[in-house]
């Protein structure tokens, strides 16, 4: 996951002439437009996707080498790109992060952060071979047994919140997709922030 | 959902000077970036949110009063906003296309579209009250028991594939999560489409 640099719209990037805030006819919310071709300037929530790579009864987790929360362990994820399936995405970030090539076993957690328009998908999946190994945005990868996790020391509270329910479901086999909102309370319904104000806004 | 124009990239929306395709510092793909300021223009896929909503035995479906595929019939959903949870984003457009407010039940089905780079997720819904009206996308709402379920109308294969599933589950009362993925042959991980083309880049 990088940090994502949200820049200001000001100009329309069809024609390069300035744009400004006008609700469009037909629509119920303010878009920005451009004054000379007319052309809206539509603003979407992202997808960032992640894996759970799972090896025998082991978790592997980077340990993060670029802000926000350098230094700290996160499972292996980042924005969609265009033209990817959500889990070829995340398996590819996962490549890109820990070295590991991975088989999936499925959608597991999905959150909502509305406070910066992004919704992390959780795909449960198996490390080929055992093998992985360290990327460029990564500072060490491990695999950890549930006791070994460091708990004081996860990333982003969408990591805590899947690995324990991971291990919460594990036991009897079973792993129902969860939906969960992660609220911030008077930032909802705001547009996203400027990268680092909160730590959110990460590619 | 509306129509998209996907209006080609050519100036930088923050300071208005051209952009060029590179490939960044650190990064392994091309993106727009800005010949003055330097700033990198991401592009990533949209989340297109949709409900599957109830009252009873019956499934509330709309015929759409707009392109593409005016005059078929589809279950209401459209792009997911900044600011919204993606039950939210279901909700409102169902609100929006039917008149209709609903409670959730679940995520049930996620669709990639790779080569328009959406991702669909439908939710289970109750149609509050039984009550629902005629949206500004809409010619006409209605609910539809399993026998009467317009087949050959229907507006796309992510409604008729959400449905299948539906009726093949409700005997059971159990409705598992589902991720497919809809591949068009040749097209896979090519950019989106302009508007049109191939019916798919909606709004």
């Amino acid at each position: 996951m990088r940090e994502a640099i949200i820049a200001p719209v000001n100009y329309c990037s069809s024609c390069g002439e300035p744009v400004s805030k006008q609700v469009p006819p037909g629509d119920d919310r303010e878009r920005f437009v451009c004054s000379a071709c007319a052309t809206i300037h539509y603003e979407n929530p992202k997808i960032v996707t992640c894996c759970v790579p799972v090896f025998e009864d082991r978790v592997l987790l980077c340990r993060r080498a670029i802000e926000p929360r350098r230094g700290l362990w996160t499972l292996p994820g980042g924005f969609l790109e265009t033209g990817e399936t959500v889990f070829n995405g995340a398996a590819r970030e996962t490549w890109e992060e820990a070295r590991a090539r991975v088989d999936g076993d499925g959608l597991y957690t999905v959150f909502n952060l509305p406070h910066i328009s992004q919704i992390y998908m959780f795909f449960r999946a198996r490390v080929v071979g055992g093998r992985y190994g360290i990327g460029e945005e990564t500072l060490e990868t491990r695999l950890f047994r549930e006791p070994e996790i460091p708990w004081d020391e996860l990333a982003f509270p969408v990591i805590s919140k899947t690995l324990a329910h991971y291990f919460r479901d594990r036991p009897s086999g079973v792993f129902p997709v969860r939906v969960e909102d992660i609220i911030i309370q008077g930032a909802v319904g705001t547009p996203p922030m400027p990268a680092g104000q909160d730590g959110g806004t990460r590619r």
